[in-house]
């Protein structure tokens, strides 16, 4: 059993906090810091927490805390972790771990000097869906991963800090981007190197400073691509979908808006419907339990058992600064114009690694390029001459 | 924090086995029975379990059990029970509680004499789409319910017993005729009397006594249906669905194979895809994590609760006990080819349910019938004047 | 290139216009019959039909017209068919048929005594999908088919009349149950006996006669069920879907709500959305051309081809006539409520048809019951002994 | 009625029969033209055809042929249009228009001076889904579009000289890029400039010359971005998807892969499935006609319907040559690595176009930045100050 001190009463605190109190878990929050009183103590009251406080570091030291659980603004996350730290408490951090690469950097040698162990909350690697999907790729059931699409769009964040680029860091790249690159990543392969990225950013609805809608692509070393799409100016609900293709096969997750839950209502629900749905009337899709398909109760085991067995979990502020470095290539990229290399301070994945390369034989002369049943029932194929180069067709029957 | 005796080392022991041990839970499976040492020492082995016996008794005496889970053979859930309630020990029944309703009646008779706790484990009114369903349902949100259908339906059981009638004690519909009865009693309402019930049932592709598909209808004292739709014939995977219609609304749950998790393989996943999928290769539809998407979660989250805090589950025998009558019916129409009522025993349900009533005025003299944009924009209303009866249409701009 | 005489100006022959004037098609729509002038001369104007009249005679008799399309209330079928008939003009008729099959077989006789060609305007059973899914399983892909599902549910129709049981003949199970009933009939197979059918009708939510909603199972002679589902009270638009089970494979059709077209709209599409759509806010799901999707050109196509080719079509009044007796026999067990043979006053189909038989031998001494992968990559087999009949399963690797 | 000459009798004029000669049409294909004269009788056998012949020159001035239907080789295209214009024929020619923008122009000058009629067969913009989208978009159900993107991804082409440079003109950009381009900009908006591309190309898997996967964004002069994807690596059918957001909704459409119809099959279909797919047994998901669900149908009505009435179609070379240039400055930005400008020769939309401008006033002071219904039902608001420029949320209850 761990207890766990929560820093922040917002919305990505109530999901934590569900989730570490849900069901039959043998975890706590112990106590809960929020600047504003009030706020602390109506989340403490809702949630059974013994303690509530408006200081960070009396939270962060209580004797009872083993584990501090950040869901703090973003412009805070370096504070609250040099805290955790000093404390030599373990420490968990929401997404994305800095405002830019260098905080990111400074957040992680602070905790590695510390010695303590540290999650970063990337909750979207640990959907279900995502679990399997990821034990499947590494089976090898769809092949070389080539092309990772994830996507993450709904109509903007619940609190006016994300809107406010001096607080946030950035817009919906920084805000979103961190979630899809992160989700990529583990699809192409965490060892591969991401070399250079190109990215579009745009301010095209809202009346903000930052942007409210982003595209990029991360190439890595191997030749494969992860693709993002964030945006805070869809319409319709949120977005959640990955699509991975690999030399072999296909894989299409959707953690949110068709789940297989669809409810049509001509009065309304009288109540709430599921993150961030825009409409109370009509047909509406839910999600059956939030808190475990967006992957916060996968993310708690796996961050707690690291905790206990002194172990690293699956996401640690090294992954959260690697999506710091890529985000600052994406940005700079949206400046330039142009493909950015991704400079990363430190590598600790695979040095070099060997384009991906699905060729096959076909006989001794000839390299297969496609083979397909056609309508009238014949296999035709297409071959490739490996000296002359030559494309040819051959039917089968 | 509580300790478990499991009953049984089969496909559901493990399933329950998993929930329970599972994720951060504070409760623990402390002991396993099975007649088979070895499959008991290797189930122990496989989830850690701390003992494992070949004595039911054992399993159900030892002192640091204090709940008994039954994931037995339908025969043995009335000698399981009997054990439990003398050892006063709280009780969890797997599906569906008896053989038949005389076997449940003793089986719910024998806890309620005993005074434990005890739970019928009908995990996929339980599933977390089904848990939000029904919340919804309980708001308004659909109107009044007038319709459920439940459908479960796949290849066949896992285990020879389940193909025995002398053991099982039925064919698919006592198998999972249970299930979606229930499901759909829970969407309609479990204080509405079930009066009768109409069922075919016929033995189509298998070489077995029982049937291996059957369809029903139950008739509840307000006039709503709910419909069942089971089989042990299906190709293609588990199909788990439930459609609800109300007077205001309209509810369609997937819990499984078509659940937003999509896999094309070319190569074959090269081990466990989903229960009872059929395919390891082309289009696979896995679930993301299937104790969760089954209701075991929420169940035990409910029947521990309701064990530590000394309330009823949702669940208990009683509602076992209901299903079995309601099934007892079913087997009735199955061979008299009619309607045939349904003989409560004990009924703790409201005494009387009016019909379903949505009639809406349109005006003084009017009811409205229906409501309707047309292709040109324009209203087109359907009305009934109350005193002649005569129904009329009425276009409004 | 064809003629045609239209008789009815409303929302059917509007929908039978689109398709006969649609696309490039080489027939016409020459005159259209419709009680009231006005309308009848609105009709022309809209879709540049050359003539119209209140005449049904004269929309019969014009020397251009070579066939008459039926698209009138229920109790004008009869009058409209005698008609054509006497003027030896080819005639197609909407659904269903008759009122009853009293009235369907007269209508049958009459077309057959006139020697012109006839058509059941079956639209449902000539969706795209409909016709790949039939060829599918005439090629065997599925199976022997055991039970075929259909279901149309909508929030009512367009016009008093259908409201009205002495115009319509019955509620909703005489509107759409003949759709159904024909979808089902032709996946089990046009040549097998339906046998017997039950029906379940009730008026649950709308004021009036006729029932509202209605289910049913048709049986057939080798064991194959049939079973619609039909409403006049459904949520949510129009659901059209079938489910077929074959002894080796599935097949799930989706004709309508859900077919790869999704629009979410905060501000309303400012018009015609889908036929019977609710709303115009919110997530819709239109189709691409309903015309198509709803069988109509495929129908005419067939209809059209056979009259030029002096063949039949794939639906005729013979198969009107079959599907207002098992509409019958369902009216006589919604008031028996007990199965009621389907009495049949003209036979064209097979003699005889075997039970459904999908035995298959394991080895010399056991049939097969079921085949299965486990989590663990085992395939576990559940045999039947063929001389004890004792089931047993057995592990391979 | 007009009479076709179809140059080529490959997979393409195949789906251009099928459509020209199907349902009821009133065209017909009057000769074909294929360099094998094996294979251009047995075309003429399988559709009806009353003529074929070796000669294009044959084919293009056979005095009966009204319409020059061009399925060729890119190669092959402006060939076959000098041929059609000198001969003073309509000319409809299938995608891509040009092997690069210099020959498209050619090709557009050529119909131009000679004044025929010319359709660019961009048949992917007339599924019927995408006409009603597109209308939707018109009528300003999702406000403003900011974002299409459009995906055609499948394991390649039929034909071997589509892998083959020289002829094809380029990889999977050049063969399927173009549909994509198109469909995009169809919903952004013909008359709107694209400015400049983006994209990455790159041969990941097959043995291939040219690029076997490719991406890019095409912005345009509003801000809106065209995001196209296309691959012949996919694996699993064909996967034909776009998504649309505007500033008031979402579009989605699915065209192909998953349209409601989904069979299982344990035997195999024991023929032709859909084209492209990869599988005989297992899930399959079919379309029901292809040939509608293509876009061919609505496609050669548009254009059949332009040259009788001397009109222009919804494509013309114009566009042909339009999505040319786009694909050039992709491929010179594939290998820039930076966004290039799309050099228009010709331009003959909107001389200029303002930015997406989507900004609410919410009070006299603020702008309204997002408006959202939160669990506990209270509304909470995100404002701008509009002078000040400070983010702040408030609640309404």
């Amino acid at each position: 059993m761990a207890k766990v001190g929560m820093l922040g009463a917002g919305f990505i605190g109530d999901f934590y906090t569900f989730s570490i109190n849900g069901h039959r878990n043998r975890d706590r929050v112990h106590v809960v810091y929020s600047r504003d009183e009030a706020r602390g103590k109506a989340f403490a009251a809702k949630h059974g927490i013994p303690k509530w406080t408006t200081s960070m570091k009396e939270a962060v030291t209580d004797p009872e805390v083993d584990i501090v659980v950040i869901g703090l603004p973003n412009n805070l996350h370096l504070e609250a972790v040099k805290l955790a730290a000093a404390a030599k408490k373990a420490v968990f951090c929401t997404k994305p771990l800095g405002r830019n690469a260098a905080e990111a950097k400074k957040i992680l040698d602070i905790v590695e000097e510390a010695g303590v162990t540290h999650g970063y909350m990337e909750d979207l690697v640990y959907t279900p869906k995502t679990l399997k999907a990821l034990k499947s790729v590494e089976t090898g059931a769809i092949g070389q991963v080539i092309w990772a699409r994830s996507r993450e769009t709904h109509p903007g964040p619940h609190s006016d800090w994300f809107w406010t680029k001096a607080v946030s860091g950035g817009g919906v790249l920084l805000d979103m981007g961190c979630h899809c690159i992160e989700i990529s990543r583990s699809y192409i392969g965490k060892k591969i190197r991401p070399v250079e990225a190109m990215c579009w950013a745009d301010t095209l609805v809202k009346p903000i400073e930052a942007e409210d809608n982003a595209l990029g692509w991360v190439r890595y070393e191997n030749g494969a691509v992860g693709q993002f799409e964030v945006s805070w100016t869809f319409r319709g609900g949120m977005d959640l979908r990955d699509e991975v293709m690999g030399t072999d096969g296909t894989i299409w997750v959707n953690n949110f808006l068709r789940t297989g839950f669809e409810m049509f209502t001509a009065v309304g629900k009288k109540g709430y419907v599921a993150e961030k749905a825009e409409t109370e009337k009509g047909w509406l899709f839910p999600v059956g339990d939030e808190v475990v398909e967006l992957g916060y109760t996968d993310m708690f085991t796996d961050m707690f058992n690291a905790f206990e067995s002194k172990t690293e979990p699956k996401e640690t502020f090294y992954d959260g600064y690697i999506v710091n470095e890529i985000m600052d290539a994406c940005y700079r990229s949206a400046k330039s114009k142009k493909w950015e290399p991704v400079r990363l301070k430190t590598w600790r994945g695979r040095d070099k690694t060997e384009k991906i390369n699905a060729l096959r034989d076909f006989d001794k002369d000839n390299l297969l390029v496609k083979e397909e049943t056609m309508p009238d029932g014949t296999v035709k194929l297409i071959l490739k001459n490996k000296k002359t180069g030559k494309i040819s067709q051959r039917v089968k029957k």
